[in-house]
């Protein structure tokens, strides 16, 4: 094993990345050494290479970004049992703590000190990453591995379909970026009555449409009238059981607590960039709405419902995988999702 | 319109049944009078028919039973606004009393004082029966309307698959009677990982592997050891998420007892004919363990929900209907179910 | 029996309200008459009274409002069996049409046509008032009289506490009206471990302590700064599990969702007058909160836990009454209400 | 600090144990070493003493017993971070493997490979203990500090009772040991309506109604229809909403099923010591009945619970604790226990 790699660096509080070889990090005791294999790309890797204001209240330089990746174990730390050399793996990128309130009642995914790899500490966009044994996830040989760098997506769409009842509900999803478009296999999957799907960008409508949506609209301000009506229609009169919301825009939001049911289940893993105005007597209160805020795995429940789910045939990622690139190509890859021509690009590495 | 009708009547006391012709009832205030189109036959039917003890102490002749069925509006009573003549509708037979505490707490399929259509009342095995309006079911057209008879037993399925998580998890099913392969199919089509199915008929068995279970098993005495080495190897040791118990029988119970896995859900619909002995502190205590007593249908979730999934084209009953008979035919059908040769047996009405 | 009462009616479409002598009604089928004994105020009568904007838009006079009430049954209709004469009663106010999908779901509270008496119809400020049976509540003998008009408004706050975890929790009541005063005695009864009050009318706040509240607070703008720090300093940091919100202030609800605990549960009650800007990212999605809207009072699941704690002595109301007027004093209890002096005005009939 | 230290052990596979002076021992990475203050006795202590059937197949001499108890930290081995020297704590004695399905979905009460400390490892009978980091309990100097070895069956209590709504609802107590008696004061805190409990000893039926029961009967075999008469009484006819199982006697479990109301919640904790024989149609099927299976504590939902209603006062733990002992007199406190005469006895340690 060479004692170097190739890894995409952010090197400097600036936009841009730079491809660096560094030396391949070692596993301290109760940490894992995985040789990368796929390794794909989230929005929040474009705000970190863009170097937006986000990126630059959060990030520190040097760091090498990447939380979506799957690879073999090449290595253990000290007293690790729960993987060995060769096993393939995933892992969830957020590290609890282990000791906050949140994570001693089962809510680790929202643990107060959470430390996120790819973002507080070096990720997955290099030819080694370091999991702590916690984290890792050995994955079934019977899962797809061409898709098993994307479990992190996957599993917010799971989180989020699967906080309420799905079966036999009729469901809306606003925005179908990937986790949208994988909410869509995953709610078709665990038995939604309809699913509906709103998006602006007519490729991701085509993919929404491939992933099993019953009807796929455009969100374009001036169509607001007609999706109102073709949801109605569609649902008696009464409005989606159903709400996940993906986009983070304010019209979205709007548009689907008005769509929702009295007594529906909002639940909302888009982040807004500022406040939202909403009529919360109307969309929240009088309809006696229950709204949940989303972020993260339930860690490992998600994980352990992804799995099953993957393994029983029962999703099918493909068409949200729009380019897969060597890791090399990583800056064209960045354009693509910026031009809005990629969904989920996946590097590959040998 | 005729005045008299043909019906199955319990004349006696007795064993068996009688064709009669007897006048067609006249809906009071609130009733809704239904052309019968489709009646099936529930095991209870067949309790009554052979007049056992349990129908000796529940049933008083004169008496016409059938609680399923589907059928057109004939007629409605004063004050009716739920359906029209002509709607082609199915009933909840159980009806509810409205006063006592279950009925008021959302619980009225478990109401003190229930009346069942076909055992306290006349029933459906007629060309024409009476339903109070609260409790008619007016039948989307997008569903198959030949399956229609059999929505009670449905219910029965939606009521104890939905009673707690499916999506993502492990089910075992034993006893596959109707119920059963309509838990399969349900399950399977809310996102159950793996459905295994239990079952000493062998006819049964083939009918479960159509309907969808990943693994269906004899569950003659002989082959106990077998059953729990097979499931437990295809829940990685750990037992199913999901026992479905739809036999009644206490070998089977305990067996999905047995292989119900730390912390999972029981959900019992099979009625054991005597009191069972079980061992509570290993298969309920320390397992911690949720056990479900389902008894009928939720009023009208469950209703909903079996709606939306027969109009979303996710489940295929066609397997279950073994037989299509004419009315007049009722005691011949009635030998088909006692020599295990029919599942489901439907009477056809003109 | 008397062919005539005294009533308030709302007669014009304009402020203010007349007393009139009016024929007292005839209860039809399943209709209860009854006398009433004492009638309670709420904010919406205020409305009612003051002609404000909402009131123009939904209130069609003549009609006698007020929906807060007790008294004894004084005749029935046909068909009526759930009480008979000289039975002490409350009643649900809110009249489900038992039809709609939310009716049929165990959701009557919010029911698409529900029709409220003091609002849609007659109401209780007069000497009697017509009931539906269903809708009529039977008092237990055990549960104080002199408390019974105010189970409407004691039946929200059982709503709103109950609706999710409160043992061992730390709550946040913000606005502390009729409602709020509820929920902190009904929080504390069920286990709250602390329970923290927000308002800025001083004598509300001392009925607060009353109540039982462990910290009372002044919610005065100028004091924002030091409510957060003495209510994550009594939080150990962390802020508090659940929020009840009863102002419907924009200030107070961000406030109180700032102050919530990540994972925490916010039950939304009081009704914003306008949309409110909210950060949904920060207070809703990476906090992972829950959030309810809540409308009514859960028929009747609300009425037999109310029952229940009022029963057991768990509850004590009076401090909330402020003043017990007669029925023709209804202007000068509208100007207690009107100058902030008063908090619960009941008027006693003889 | 010595070297040596008293201690419980049971030093061969045979009755009864010996007082030793033993090696004080030493905190590893990860480890606390607690000086116990206060450990008290659990009815498994009894059956390790007494060299039963169940202590034969679990217990490997040589043993410290005891996993009840509260102390000081007197050390920390390399990495801890949770506590430090002379912080007050107590701990979960149930050390679970973190790596199991059960542990990594929430459920690590019922982890597959749990070790018990007192039972599989070294335990509190003895001046230290050696604790896990993961499983210390950092207790608020706000809690009374003489109840503190109390935490483990405290905690039972907490989770049967908190397993299910309890707020407004009748509840009986099978059993009143000593975690039957703090689930009478557990409930009562919790807003339970009414709290029957049933016991045959007269000395701890005394001790149910102080712990504030608002039924106490004798369960005697002679006194079964009684029971059955005051509680439907007691309940309107329609039995108690909750019944908590802490006997594990078949009568008791038999009888309280019997009694629990159609749709009621059943909890079980007392274990049987062999299979119980139960009508589970009528009381469980048709019923529709919730039964759950209770093991441990869960971690640490329940241990934040519990704190919370001791540090608010809501608890009185004190009518519990029978007898205050030296460790030296751990044969007398044995006695007291086998005779029935001792609810819990706790040893006090200089």
């Amino acid at each position: 094993m060479s004692t170097t790699m190739q890894a995409v660096v952010k090197a400097h509080a600036a936009p841009g990345i730079e491809m660096r070889e560094v030396p391949v990090p070692v596993p301290g005791p109760g940490e894992v050494l995985v040789r990368v294999q796929a390794a794909s790309v989230c929005g929040t890797d474009l705000h970190i290479y863009n170097w937006d204001q986000w990126a630059q209240g959060r990030i520190h330089p040097p760091l090498i970004p990447g939380h979506e990746f799957s690879g073999a174990v090449a290595g253990v730390g000290a007293g690790v049992t729960a993987v060995k050399e060769g096993d393939f793996v995933s892992a969830e990128m957020h590290v609890a703590c282990g000791k906050c309130l949140q994570c001693r009642i089962g809510q680790a995914h929202i643990c107060q000190h959470v430390r996120i790899l790819g973002l507080d500490a070096n990720g997955a966009f290099a030819n080694y990453v370091i999991i702590p044994e916690t984290n890792i996830w050995k994955l079934s040989p019977t899962i797809p591995r061409d898709w098993c760098s994307l479990l992190d997506p996957l599993g917010n769409a799971v989180h989020t379909v699967l906080a309420g009842p799905i079966a036999a509900q009729t469901v809306l999803i606003t925005g179908c970026g990937a986790i949208g478009l994988f909410s869509i296999a995953v709610a078709k999957a665990c038995g939604a009555a309809k699913v509906f799907a709103l998006e602006v960008n007519a490729h991701r409508r085509a993919v929404a449409a491939t992933m099993g949506a019953d009807l796929v609209l455009d969100s374009s301000a001036e169509n607001t009238e007609n999706i109102k009506e073709q949801i109605l229609e569609a649902t008696g009169g009464t409005g989606v059981d159903v709400l996940l919301e993906m986009s983070g825009h304010p019209a979205a939001i709007r548009l689907g607590f008005g769509l929702l049911r009295t007594g529906g289940r909002a639940s909302l893993l888009g982040i807004p960039s500022r406040p939202i105005e909403l009529d919360f007597a109307t969309n929240i209160i009088f309809k006696g709405a229950t709204v949940q805020g989303i972020n993260g795995r339930k860690m490992y429940e998600n994980w352990f419902q992804m799995e099953a789910l993957l393994a029983s045939g029962k999703l099918n990622l493909e068409p949200v995988i729009t380019h897969r690139l060597k890791l090399s190509e990583f800056s064209k890859g960045m354009e693509y999702l910026q031009s809005g021509e990629a969904i989920k690009v996946v590097f590959k590495l040998e």
